[in-house]
């Protein structure tokens, strides 16, 4: 994809009481619809690049294939402009895949109405993870920093989020950046089930802000036995890494961190 | 409310090398369902909290009230649970705003398939705001660390966004938070709805984030003249702020700052 994903633009910079023009890198934000078999699944705002990663990811995050195999993605928008046609994605199994209830917000629409019960459902849809070798700590100290390098719209922008997968040795093997947390997850798990590398029991999931439900949610979907957040989880991210045998690593900073996740990990 | 809004679990903290558990303050994430005069609007995962504001906040910023006044915000969930009972609002406004659509996303369904047509969509909901007197340069710079007082939340967690209202004196009138960043600003936005005090033409509008599309389109469906945010804007945040004619400041960190928009900032 030729499209870019940073604009440049002029901007007023104030330091120290001093005015001065300077070009100012920003992040892209397009809306993309995603589409099942060519059903309606929702609209995101999204960084441009690994639309097809993306679309896939959410697919298979939100339990929508049900286990179907994907057969292609594509992009299938009618509109002349680049950006048009270029902004509607559909993820096809050839039906195989049950036809997708649009998603009325962030979380499911059958989710419950408190925590425990948006839990308790996720628990009926996903069994718990076998309970998998721990990485070594040393290792997983390491992690952020080796995600960190690969931050190339980061460094250009400052305004953007990575997830990684990772290897049991800490070596990232997928980085991608979006400006939506989650939509940088879903194109990690996107990738891997691109790949045929799901479900992803020995690799680990970083992100680089916070674990909410969510982003626990779509690593227990693609079966990341540990997940590290450079921030803080949320109580119900921490119940829910604990229901599902995820290591859960979070405020992972400079070589120190707290893990959530499991309730006794010593 | 008495409902926490915090949960403290015992955590393992690594740090050079060795191991302690230490208890931990973590921030709660319970689902949200919004009503309109009973018609579900959305379902958001929020922490607890000035929820009438966040379902007023939203269900205007979006654009959903179309200028009828909020009768009352009523708690009007069944379930005999506290946290079930309190996880849904209904905004009611007798009828007066149309039959809400239920929200396919973070976007608004209808809100084309490119930067461009989401921007032109909203501008035909939206007016440009009156060029306002912005506020002083020196102000802004100040109104980081004046909210960064008020987060409680954040000094417990460190997991949580906040938003805030400021007078033209650089003053924070009201700062709230939440987990998630656009409902810090719906929350902000509806309490001002609630006290009557909307159009916010004189006040500006604090992020603790970044500053995204909707964040700019929540900050013009209010009226806010100038937004600041601590991190970075988006391409699409910069071009509706331009057309909005809000100020928008990014990157306020330690007195520097760059302005976005106007185009002409001096």
């Amino acid at each position: 994809m030729a499209r870019g994903r940073t604009e440049t633009v002029l901007v007023t910079r104030f330091d120290d009481g001093r005015s001065r023009r300077v070009p100012d890198d920003l992040i892209v934000e397009e809306p993309l619809e995603i589409r099942l078999d060519d059903h309606l699944v929702t609209t995101t705002m999204r960084t441009p690049g690994n639309d097809f990663e993306l679309a896939a990811g959410l697919c298979f995050d939100d339990g929508l294939l049900a286990g179907a195999p994907v057969a292609t993605v594509r992009y299938c928008g009618t509109g002349s402009a680049v950006e048009t046609a270029f902004n509607v994605v559909s993820v096809e199994t050839g039906g195989v895949a049950p036809v997708p209830t649009p998603r009325l917000s962030t979380t499911t629409s059958s989710c419950g109405l408190c925590g425990s019960a948006s839990l308790a459902e996720l628990a009926e849809r996903l069994d718990a993870l076998a309970p998998s070798e721990p990485i070594a700590l040393d290792i997983l100290a390491k992690v952020p920093a080796r995600v960190r390098a690969a931050q190339g719209l980061f460094d250009a922008t400052g305004a953007v989020h990575a997830a990684a997968a990772f290897a049991p040795d800490g070596e990232p093997m997928v980085v991608l950046e979006d400006i939506g947390r989650h939509n940088a997850v879903d194109k990690v798990v996107g990738r891997l089930l691109l790949d045929g590398a799901l479900p992803a029991e020995r690799l680990g999931l970083f992100v680089s802000g916070r674990a909410s439900f969510e982003i626990v949610q779509k690593a227990w979907a693609a079966g990341f036995g540990t997940v590290i957040a450079v921030s803080a989880p949320s109580a119900l991210a921490v119940a829910t890494a604990r229901a599902a045998n995820i290591w859960l690593v979070g405020f992972a900073r400079e070589g120190r961190f707290n893990v959530y996740a499991p309730e006794d990990a010593r």
